[in-house]
């Protein structure tokens, strides 16, 4: 059960599940939203600009800084860039904001803005405007960054849950969990030795290549915070219909299976950074596949599940022993900062 | 002088002056530049998006959130719609990153949220996107923002310092260093009773009128951290130009240079949130003036020098009793956490 807020944020309004939705749809939206573009979503497709223009912000507040598979910086630049990718959109331009803790070490800074670099090389993206302040010690921990970030849609195809009908197929472009995965067994609590790594990275050449589907695409979403649970609860959610999908079809990692069990977290609630979901018209998710063929970023790549017009707004899971169970939207408060 | 680092982030770093400019070029430029943009701008114009695109970001970190003038929300939106006008852009679409303390009072994340709702009708641009993320309780201060911001260049002016040329007039549109003064007035520490609150606004109104002066305006800049000290070494370092001010021309409200005096600030070095100073061609002071007119937003703006040949790189003023002396840059320390 969701702890009573008592009038203040709670941790779990920052987990990217039921609470987080809850504080932006009671307090934020209500005051922000003018009609135009509905609630603040991922990502935005401005129009009015002369070309198609994507655009999207997210600040990162990871903890440790670093984990195995990157850092906040590399974190900030494939997490924005994925949003932008989401949208079918290029990524193209990213802003950088750092707030700073007084004390923070130089080197570590430097170790993370060079990873930053690194890659908005690897996801052609160019850095191209910035912001630096400084809070006094104790008013922050370490770093936060902040990316904003323009792309350019390159097709005419919006991708939408409205355009997702009953035998639609959902893919997801590798195994689940991972980055959650490595980012809490790399805290301090923790002391097990997993050969497990965050997934991090920007999946536009992903993207691109399903874009190839035309109108068969409907829908992409990369599974961060809440992972591929919340994200195929926002599928149900936002389209009205329901969600199938097979747990043996789902692939996990065995490094990222065992840490699970051991750390009691359901990989299917773990965060991805360097996934996709993807929701294709009935007979596609086999040539989703295709497309997606040799690509190092979509190795295991799988069809998951389906659209179905049974169970509304829920999504279902047939289980390894042949059940079936609700697959539960996280209520947020498992994993705080793993973003 | 400015403290040893020893390898670590220091409050000064923060503070907009010398300090955050070593910073940025000497830990974060080196890894990021990849020359085609040069270094990261307060704004860019990116080309190649179809029309003409100004691009920014801002993180706010002020304290206390709410001072006499505004809030950190009404701030955030002023701020970095104030970015895009000096580009010479419309501001038009802006994001919102906020980044929560758990226990944050959801009645003061409410009163901040409505602020910024106002402060977005008013400047005339839309929320189009956003994200939230909490931290655990000792992590951050509170709340910090980052908002991100694209505007529409609407003339083919381009504004720069190379645009700048002996002769060249310097205005700037009103009483200087409310912003800062009302900010650290409201500080705990602080008990006098001064009638001054900050002038947080949007300042594209007095751009567009500026604007008017077609290749006759050649840069604008609003006078944030490290006041317009900042704003004019800024404009002497990047022309190599020298910069001649008088003293008694800077139109300064009698209560800011009160408080100033009594807590020993600098009110040239004090931040402005709703001012701009221009540079215009020689002769065309007058004519800003006019254009500025009646608007509530220019209220005393004044020509208060101009570029000269001597001096080169060095902001002089002519003091109120006729003497001369450098204006310094701030160095950054003085007045942390004002924006």
């Amino acid at each position: 059960m969701p702890k009573k807020s008592n009038g203040r944020v709670l941790l779990g309004h920052g987990g990217g599940g039921k609470m987080t939705g809850r504080l932006i749809r009671d307090v934020i939206l209500p005051r922000l939203d003018r009609g135009a573009l509905g609630p603040l979503p991922d990502s935005v497709v401005l129009n009015g600009l002369g070309s198609s223009i994507a655009y999207t912000t997210d600040s990162f507040v990871v903890s440790p800084l670093f984990f195995p598979g990157g850092n906040i910086g590399s974190l900030s630049v494939h997490g924005t860039c994925n949003d932008l990718a989401c949208s079918g959109a290029r990524p193209l331009f990213l802003s950088l904001g750092l707030i700073l803790e007084e004390g923070f070490p130089l080197e570590q800074l430097d170790s993370i803005v060079t990873s930053i670099a690194a890659a908005a090389d690897d996801a052609g993206v160019q850095i191209v405007t910035g912001d630096t302040k400084v809070v006094p010690k104790g008013s922050a921990d370490g770093i936060f960054i902040n990316t904003s970030g323009i792309g350019k849609l390159e097709t005419d195809i919006r991708l939408s849950p409205s355009c997702i009908v009953e035998g639609d197929e959902i893919i997801v472009s590798g195994p689940v969990g991972n980055h959650g995965m490595a980012v809490m067994l790399s805290r301090a609590e923790f002391s097990f030795d997993f050969d497990l790594k965050s997934d991090s990275a920007s999946i536009w050449p992903l993207a691109e290549r399903l874009l190839e589907l035309g109108d068969g695409l409907k829908f992409l979403r990369d599974p961060t915070r809440g992972g591929i649970a919340a994200t195929l609860n926002e599928i149900a959610a936002s389209t009205g219909k329901g969600v199938r999908v097979t747990e043996t079809a789902i692939p996990v990692d065995e490094s990222v299976a065992a840490a699970a069990e051991i750390l009691g977290i359901d990989p299917f609630q773990a965060a991805n950074e360097g996934k996709i979901v993807a929701v294709v018209g009935k007979g596609l998710g086999s040539k989703a596949l295709e497309l997606l063929g040799d690509s190092p970023l979509a190795r295991d790549a799988a069809v998951i599940g389906e659209i179905t017009t049974t169970n509304p707004s829920k999504v279902v899971m047939i289980t390894r022993i042949g059940g079936s169970r609700i697959m539960a939207e996280p209520s947020g408060e498992l994993l705080p900062r793993i973003c």
